[in-house]
């Protein structure tokens, strides 16, 4: 049996690197404000998106980037094999209904921000591990679905702070295969729950950050490779507090990764847009990821990329009954498959 | 590169089987009250579980049914690999802080009561595909936590109609290993949502046997076996509506699988228990299948079990906006290894 990870390490590598063979984003009108507008596949004009409800515009953006990412390869969703999604609503509905419309096999996922690198994890290796050829791994999030589920709105409390970070409105899906062209995944460092005893629904950047900083670590830790030897090392949404404190924890850990480092959540709006400290949410790092970041890796700006999916696994119900939030997250190594590509 | 996977077929074959190396089930005081109660490892006393809420009290059956898979062959959570896991709270609470307190590399899913058998599927995959030499797969439902979180009691309307299901409290972990003794995992197939407008919430059975009917007749096509393959068919919680209905959908599809077809939703109750049509949720097929069904499997009574997984992929905001009920499953061929038992 192939061996694509040592005891005790956190890590796995691929044998057969899986190709993203494509990808697309999907945001919402104020991210279509941000820097980022002409690297987004479809900024919505509409924020309902033409559904009657929040929740039906969330799942129409998964299933619509789905067919996006797939019909830029001339596919249509029958010629993917499976289907990995996830929401941050209640039950998955917005994933639930897109698979339903969609008729691929279909697993739910669940990791909070850090869905998107979950699911680019979890189907990278059931292609490297020979189960499946082509894979299509997809998240998203709607601003007014998850706010109205977690009881707030942009006009109340949370938003008001400096360290608030906003729901972003976004979706994305990379499509994953065994073999072709393209930036290939050569390994990930799946995380573990860490918990530094954060209560601060207002700063969730702060919740995850001791997470973001300890897949980090272990990623060194089991690849031997430093911080330089990535292009960029991307985390999923810190927000501008969270940034602030791992590199606190960077420092604590002997690790270096300036002027290297960046967060989705601090680039996805310009200063003006009153944003507070970011974006948040799983359509935030999806979004980013699936749109402005493999822009740069497919163009060959960056070669080398480490994403660090992050989530806060807050839950109403458990941060009411005084529970503390603890964060999770996952890295993943691209690389530009520079002999194939030249 | 390993082809475990015919293109167009659903379902995945193993080349190197994993184990199933051990197995634990909790239950809550009713269920210990049903025709299981010498074949679950742990019937809790007291349905709070020494905890304050019932929210605490189902993550800790899922900690502690971790704890408990593990400690029979003498390992600690610190010996798994990866935890993947999920429950029916928005969020996964009991699952996220189940991990936080095991400290294992974590994925969380979401398959309604699926989750279970999308665990150990998955968790096969990532075994025999080489990455994993022991993950753990788990998921648990506490009865007072989820009604709660679907605004109904056991007092309310749901409970009192013929069709209504009761949310089992019960919690199921398999550790699945890449090599080992024990019953193997050989082949699995993973189904689509299927949606037959089905509108009702207190005949969740009924919405969910289309799409385990579906994913069963696709496991025959894909493997060229018949239903006399197995010596058990075992669904998840299609309850007695369900399985009534289910029957249709056989000889629609020309399947006869009696007298070898059973349900966990069905069997986890006695009659006089005054449970309507059976139980449900995520702990109801976890706990019959890592209680009395693998002690079956185990002592050679079962050598060849075809488990599917179902789950009501119900959304309260979307029920509460007209949406339909879907299901999925999934099936999991479990067979006895007679040549190395004998």
């Amino acid at each position: 049996m192939a061996t694509n990870k040592k005891r005790g390490l956190q890590t796995v590598s691929f044998i057969n690197p899986p190709v993203i063979s494509s990808w697309a984003s999907i945001v919402g009108p104020k991210e279509g404000e941000g820097p980022w507008v002409n690297d987004f596949d479809w900024v919505l004009e509409n924020i309902n998106f033409g559904e009657n409800t929040f929740e039906k515009a969330e799942s129409k953006m998964i299933r619509e980037v789905v067919k996006l990412a797939l019909s830029k390869i001339e596919l249509k969703p029958v010629d993917a094999e499976l289907l990995l999604a996830g929401d941050l609503l209640n039950g998955l509905p917005s994933s639930n209904y897109a698979a339903r419309e969609l008729q691929v096999p279909f697993f739910g996922l669940y990791g909070s921000s850090s869905t998107m690198a979950e699911a680019i994890i979890n189907g990278s290796m059931l292609v490297d591990g020979g189960f499946y050829e082509r894979i299509i791994s997809a998240t998203g999030s709607h601003h007014y679905s998850v706010e109205k589920q977690f009881g707030h709105s942009a006009e109340q409390s949370r938003k008001t702070l400096s360290t608030s970070q906003w729901l972003t409105t976004g979706a994305g899906a990379v499509v994953l295969e065994s073999s072709g062209i393209g930036p290939r995944i050569t390994c990930a460092t799946i995380g573990k729950v860490v918990d530094m005893e954060q209560y601060d629904i207002n700063d969730l950047g702060s919740a995850i950050s001791p997470a973001a900083a300890d897949t980090i670590r272990m990623h060194f830790s089991d690849t031997n490779r430093s911080p330089n030897y990535y292009d960029l090392i991307l985390t999923g949404d810190l927000g501008k507090f969270g940034t602030v404190l791992i590199k606190e924890f960077f420092i604590k850990y002997g690790i270096t990764p300036e002027p290297n480092f960046s967060d989705c959540g601090v680039l996805m709006y310009r200063d003006k847009q009153d944003i507070e400290a970011g974006g948040t949410g799983c359509g935030c790092s999806a979004a980013m990821f699936c749109g402005p970041i493999m822009r740069k890796v497919s163009g060959g700006e960056i070669n080398k990329l480490l994403f660090v999916g992050t989530g806060a696994l807050i839950s109403k119900e458990a941060y009411m009954q005084g529970e503390t939030i603890p964060g999770i997250a996952h890295a993943i190594a691209i690389e530009n498959d520079l002999f194939t590509t030249v």
